[in-house]
């Protein structure tokens, strides 16, 4: 049997990780594309802004008000902090489901949202509705969710490298955890800022946002949740010379002594039916997953100090955002989770 | 009606080009991969020796000798210079259809071979039946021939970005082609050298094998074949600091002053259905073609100088080795010439 | 005998030119630095706008303004085109000499300014005063002069690269040559634009300006002053995903037939006693150079073809820009032209 | 009154190392190079090896045997470990200074060197009389020593950012200590291999070493013996797709909570006489102090999670190798500290 195809629409598609959705929607074999919006190209054509798009689709980019006339069944919303929750308050009644690739609706609860992003939040409702969009943690709430919160790029890796941990009592002592992690450059945007002049960037590392970034306490929500204990998180982010690609160092301490093997095989019970988690004996590196939806994570215990290490990669375009919004679409669509998502990493 | 699917066979799945053909061939709709060989890796998986392949495909390294005994109905040779015309002489008289992407049958004789590639050539008979797999230039005689050889990266490029202008009798008088091309590091293969040493190409950007480089001569016996005279080729490769790519500036005098409106519009029609041919009006990029079968062209006049410059972008291993040798494959198996060959570039 | 040292003031400290005179300038062992100057950071330290630059030298920014009353004995201008030549109106009855690193004076009149900057000129006295500052070419008349039109980075090494043909008599009936050439992203300067976000230049390659780019015509204007005949220059610059570092390979009919002997002997003889210009027998690669103002070059002839082809590369900031100020600098005040620009190149 | 220039050999002239204190020494004021050493290559020039030298400096390169017979005062030792000690072995009494530049005398006894590197130690001597060559630390003992052993690049800078911490009697209680490092290619050689071919490196990252690493009991060992109780090290590398640099970023609890404003006064206090440590305000980048001998910090307090937070970068070849050698060899010879060693950072 036939099924229809479900009616899919983009708001916002010059970003990077709007463009991301253009490149992996046209190939899911189970939607069509219905609308892609951006106020400040319309009337444009998508190849016009992308011109790597062009001869593959094309679309013309229209106003995000044509869409609920529309009638979709899904809306992406590939905006700016502080935007998206515009949109998610006009059309937080029509009959679509939204996927949020913005922080807005992450966190908890509006007051945590305003510390932590510097900005007033005017949708309170929102956080009631939503759904953290992390399927390896949350698969049965998103798929009956009106609005999935899709996961910051550096939450993702950090809390799938931490995870079996945490879900397990054997780790009901160890509270203080450091993540070290280091991103390429579309995190920043697609937007040109001196940040992101070529020559700041090429041969070049810096930590930024000690601290302070965001991420820390969308981390530390969402593991403190599984751990059921408030958790410490000391999150560094770091700025390396690439395009994409994230790599998340952790260290957390091992009380309880577990052996390298025991927490080998923690792991791989935990992530045992997950599509898109892949458990590795070298260390991963992140153009093993640059181009896929990917997760690869190498863990081991140092008897020496008494820590247990996790390093997680992803491609931050995909698993940490667009590539993770299709698989949730999948989810909300009842679809099969891998659906669009199958592809190979580019190496080299 | 369904068709069963066609049986392909990987020789040397060490090397870039071979790892190439492993991203490409698993997702393609109408062939089956029946045997993947390495010599030195036999017995292990193609997961061992790149990891990045795990999750989606794993086949078993075997000797190439097992090859004819499983009656494939396509066999690639992604095998080194040399090397090539080994199997080419042992299995010319087997039934499959042989696709060699090495340099071994790409020119029109041995000795030309010999005097460009310092080797000697001990299967001459191979020159009489291959076909040179450039589709836009031979696709009749590539879909009927049992040898392709599938040309050179830098040849693939140069000859596409002038082929609609030596096939036309307005170019007549030019016979002066200066070609200044610059590959990525993929190009120089796989293995470590000091060539590849990351703190030498890095940050870094040199000329090579000027006079001498190998694909000089494979570009002029194409194109003189086209122009139907002895075209004079300055061929100059250089290397960049990025992983793939090639990018070919290509000047020739404009002897009858054709605008640049007639010159655009001789190339689209020349170029009219070729599926993976894209004239751009903006200079292309390496980029937009990255991950993808395509080559991007830009052509234009100067009035001032009366010269025309055209401006060709590749991925060197894909639309330069693999992607190229799969169209071949299409073509000769008789199925749609786009087949499996779908990507959208990996930008950013 | 100790002479007094020089006064220098630096006019524009905040771009890529301005901050490579505050690397090479303060350890220079004959001049001193008496003002710095910028409008937009006036009342900062140039350690604040370049904290690199921090427990060397640091220097109040002050007004440009301030100058002429500082009495300096040279004034460097690293300024916009366009903007330059207010200065230089503004100060040309001063006493003191002036380096201009923009284009406003490099051409031979206004009227070829315009046709190629697009903007009107209005300083046209400034021309007849001027001299091209390139000491391989114009030393005596450098040395007598009260503005220096500091080259363009493309054509320093372009020039330099086919100067010893053009002045020979052996090559008075080549008149087309053709340069392609390949520069690093500090060429493009340090304001964010969309053209150097890291992701448009990383893992990327392109011709630009094709035709149009003004150094085309200092580079024709000033071959042909040489060859004393009108030459036809086509030259195409392209964006390398590098830093620094400009590599321009250049191609002209070889009419005579001249050996790869003698060529190399016409050049070894031409720059025998010139301190900055390298011949080399490999091919030089741009980070053999990289930090330094030597020009490398390399050169040869193709029999088969009848071309030859001239490999130069500079540091596009430093033989490009800031130390070819300083060595036109030294010849003004009569010092060792190779002092305080005895660097060794930065090597990996 | 002018004093005889001290007499330098270095032995070992091919590696990054070897060619890093020949960029360097040369333009130093109190010395003279009296021998450079290659047996691979002795015959032949340092410009033959590094054609980037050239016009600068050229030593023919000679058997490191002819080495006592020519009576210089200090030896520079660049060769790997595991022959360094040969030298040291058969030199230790002869009458120059020894700096030796492999990891043979940096620990405390041979069997911590046998667990921690693999491999027997057969001078167990050397380790009596050695002194570690951090002079930030052991400034008094290095200029009394006949061998140096100068320190890794990763232990320099993860020292150099921790130091004020555990020599303060505030931290007497913090024992736990993270460091997670990156480092640019350099770190692992001139040799080419597969670790280092460019598209493994290029658009890459990983780590490499965990719980492993040689380093890491070299910075713990050095910093328990400054905190004067045993510390526990968690030491973790990646591999940058850089040339050069190291960003080490360093956790320990701040167990009696000093402020942030405490924090930093107590680094200025620490390194306020240190001419090659710079306490930064804003993070460093590696770029800030490529092509110097500067270590730059920037610490900071998180009342949030109790950490306390250091960040440190360095050139690995500069103060992590050569510089730091050269840094050490003018304490031996009691010249000035920072002689030859007055860089700026190569920026951009």
């Amino acid at each position: 049997m036939l099924m229809p195809k479900a009616k899919v629409a983009i708001v916002g598609a010059t970003g990077f990780t709007g463009s991301e959705l253009l490149r992996f929607l046209p190939s899911h074999p189970n939607i069509e594309i219905i609308a892609v919006t951006s106020e400040s190209y319309k009337g444009q054509l998508t190849s016009d802004v992308h011109p790597f798009l062009s001869a593959h689709i094309d679309f013309p980019l229209v106003s995000a008000n044509k869409i609920p006339g529309l009638k979709p069944d899904i809306v992406f919303l590939a905006l700016p902090h502080g935007v998206s929750m515009d949109y998610v308050e006009k059309w937080h009644k029509e009959p679509f489901k939204i996927i949020d690739l913005s922080g807005d609706f992450r966190l908890d609860k509006a007051s945590t949202y305003e510390e932590w992003y510097k900005k007033s939040h005017h949708f309170v409702e929102g956080f009631k509705d939503s759904a953290y969009g992390l399927p390896e943690l949350h698969r049965e709430r998103i798929s009956r969710s009106n609005l999935i919160a899709n996961p910051g790029c550096y939450p993702t890796v950090s809390i799938l490298s931490l995870l079996p941990l945490l879900a397990h009592n054997n780790f009901d002592q160890a509270s203080d955890i450091i993540i070290d992690a280091k991103s390429g450059v579309t995190g920043a945007g697609a937007k040109a800022k001196e940040l992101n002049h070529y020559s700041n960037v090429n041969e070049n590392f810096r930590a930024y946002g000690i601290k302070t970034h965001r991420h820390s306490i969308e981390i530390q929500q969402q593991l403190s949740e599984v751990a059921d204990r408030t958790l410490s998180i000391q999150f560094t982010p770091h700025l390396l010379p690439v395009d994409r690609g994230i790599l998340a160092t952790c260290y957390i301490k091992n009380p309880k002594k577990i052996t390298d093997v025991k927490l080998k095989s923690m792991y791989s019970e935990f992530y045992n039916n997950e599509p898109f988690v892949r458990l590795r004996e070298q260390i991963p590196a992140i153009k093993d997953v640059r181009g896929t939806n990917f997760c690869d994570i190498h863990v081991t215990s140092d008897d020496r100090t008494g820590n247990i290490i996790a390093v997680g990669v992803i491609d931050n375009l995909i698993k940490g955002a667009a590539g993770q919004a299709i698989q949730n679409m999948n989810l909300v669509l009842g679809l099969e989770e891998t659906a669009g998502l199958q592809h190979v990493a580019l190496r080299p």
